[in-house]
This record gives structure tokens, sequence and C-alpha cells, in this order.
């Protein structure tokens, strides 16, 4: 038998216990992530853009994207792989310092291109590839990667999510196909707006389209 | 301040709910589950496989599949939707009693046709494709789904892992794209050998291949 004080105590202790375990376990669903599904797109330097469109040929804006400056343009290409080709890839603009092209896994089999998963950016020794314009093709000795899932953040709004730039996290999604995704990138500049990009598969794999939302989840997995 | 029983109590209360925790939290890792990846294929009606490939027709084994008596065909056929078609889609057989075309959520935009999640043998109200074999064609009035994600258990292991026929589960990948998966329907017959269908789409978003390993995740999304 324990005493009425002893019984108080073991009811605030548990009630303690469970605050932890709810901080540690719960969602941080303060912030809701809109997802952006990214198809397949290629991001080229200006030198490409002249060999594929013509010298001092200038890319058209499309539709903007939602982060800052960041542009779907008029132009496409098609891109080349050992095994096959996909003749309609959307450029984005502007234009950048290095040529890389952003493709699914899945899409990696029909080019017949390993599939390398990569933070944007980081294209030493990924496949090689052609790319075809109007007026011109080139072939382009690397840059083809799956791009590694990540999350887009204003700095503000990682100090309020306690995360930082280069920070993995694991992400909750909800719906008929509910999941976790674990090792996705948290990338922080004052240049972002707050957005998951995830590309076609993992997008399939979740039923997740473009404007759904997913949180964070501090949960190790 | 406490006494010395109180903290002995206190003590023994937190290992009772930490252990508590853990039975809720952890996961039952005695049991791996291997990962079948699933590329679109069709079951057909011996009915079916006579309209496309001639009077009296039998199919003929490629190889057999890890489910009992399941084999992949020699025979493929040409599947059309409306906006789309895949040349050269597998057989399975034995025959069914039912014609069922499974794809995934990005083969279903490729064919034009709406992507309905469905568990096997559900088909009603799926939508309508055409079959095209050597000898003849057939329009089949639904069938399409894409398969809800499931694992096949026999009895003996399903009392094991404590689960049942027609339970929703949720399930851990490890690896570069690690993940969990929720809304995994388990199917338990003494037919089944123990092993997790994901369709193309789930098993390139969390980076799967054929015999790599799952665990049932005991922890509510």
């Amino acid at each position: 038998m324990q005493s009425n004080t002893q019984m108080q105590l073991n009811d605030k202790l548990i009630h303690c216990i469970c605050e932890e375990a709810a901080k540690k376990f719960n969602i941080i669903n303060k912030y809701k992530i809109p997802i952006g599904v990214s198809n397949r797109h290629i991001h080229l330097t200006q030198e490409t853009v002249e060999k594929l469109f013509g010298k001092g040929y200038k890319l058209h804006i499309k539709s903007m994207l939602k982060q800052p400056n960041q542009f779907a343009c008029e132009e496409q290409v098609i891109v080349r792989g050992p095994k096959g080709e996909f003749p309609r890839v959307r450029v984005l603009g502007p234009t950048r310092s290095i040529n890389q092209l952003e493709i699914s896994i899945t899409d990696s089999f029909k080019l017949g291109m390993k599939s390398i998963i990569r933070e944007s950016g980081s294209i030493a020794g990924t496949p090689s590839f052609e790319v075809i314009g109007p007026k011109g093709s080139v072939t382009l000795p690397e840059g083809c990667i799956v791009a590694l899932r990540h999350i887009h953040m204003p700095p503000d709004i990682a100090e309020e999510m306690r995360v930082k730039n280069g920070d993995m996290v694991d992400v909750k999604i909800f719906g008929e196909r509910k999941a976790i995704l674990g090792n996705v990138l948290i990338r922080v500049s004052p240049s972002f707006n707050l957005e998951m990009h995830l590309d076609v598969d993992e997008a399939n794999a979740v039923c997740a389209k473009n404007g759904d939302f997913a949180v964070l989840q501090k949960l190790l997995l």
C-alpha cells in the first residue's frame, strides 16, 4: 500500500516522464512544410545554353518556382543516356556555374545510367550524359544526380525548428501512403522559402502532391 | 527532499515506464522480412489468355517467384491506356479468376489512367484498359490497380509477430533512403512465404532492392 503523498508524487513523476517522452517523440507540427515534387529537370551554364540554343541565347521564363528567383524555362532539351532518352526535359533557370541533370531512380533505369544520390551541386564522379538542343548537342562528362531529398529553409524558421544547415532529419507524411522519410537534408539560406523537395519516385511512394504538407519528426529512425 | 525508500520507488517506477515505452516504441527485429519489388505486371484469366494468344493456349513458366506456385511467364503483352502504352508487360501465372493489371503511380501518368490503390483482387470500379497479344486484343472494363503495399505471411510467423490477416502495420526500411512506410497490409495464408511487396515507386523512394530486408515497426504513425 502506498501513502496518498507517495501516490501524488508518483502521479507527478509519471506526468513529468510523459512530458519528456512527448517532447522526444512528438511531432513538431507548429510548422507545416509544403512539399514540392521535382520532376526530372536540368540546370545549365550559359556556355551550355549557347551550345544548345545558339550564341547569345537567353532562357525564357515560363513560370516562377517557389524558391525566390528560380524559374521553369520555356526551353526543353533531349537528354540521352546509354540505353534511352527523355525527349522533353525542362530547363530550370537562371543559368548556373555547373550543368546538373536531376532524375529519379526510375528515370535512371530508362536512361541506363547509374543512380547516385547527391546534394545539389555535388556532382564530382556522377554519370556522363548527352544533351541535345535545337542548335547543337553536348556530352557532359558528369552531372547526373538523383537529388538527395531536402528541405529549403530560411534562417528564422531553422532556428525555430532547432535545425541547422546540413542536418539530416526525419519527415512525416500523412495520407493513404503515410510514411516517415529519413535522411532528409536541411538546407538553410536567407534566399530560401520553406519547402521540401521530393523526386517523383518519392512523391508517388507516399502519394504526395505539390502543396501537400509534411512535418519534422523528432524521432531517430 | 525525498526519503531513500521514495527514491527507490521512483527509480522502479521510471524503470517500469521506460520498459513499457520500449515495448511500445521498439522494433520487432526478430523477424527480418525480405522485400520483393514488383514491376508492372498482369494476371490473366484463361479466357483472356486464349483471346490474346489463341485457343487452348497455355502460359509458359519463365521463372518461379518467391510465393509458392507463382511464376513469371515467358509471355508479355502490350498494355494501352488513353495516353500511352507499355509494349512489354510481363504476364504472371498461373491464370486467375479475374484479370488484374498492377502498375505504379508513375506508370499511371504514362498510361493516362487514374491510379487507385487497392488490395489484390479488389478491382471493382478500377480503370479500364486495352491488352494486346500476338493473336488478338481485348478491352478490359476494369482491373488496373496500384497494389496496396503488403506483406505475405504464413500463419505461424503472423502469430509470432502478433499480427493477423487484414492488419495494417508500419514497416521500417534501412539504408541511404531509410524510412518507415505506413499502411502496409498484412496478408496471412498457409500458402504464403514471408515477403513484403513494394512497387517500383516505393522501392526506388527507399532504395530497396530484391532481397533487402524490412522489419515491423510497432509504432503508430
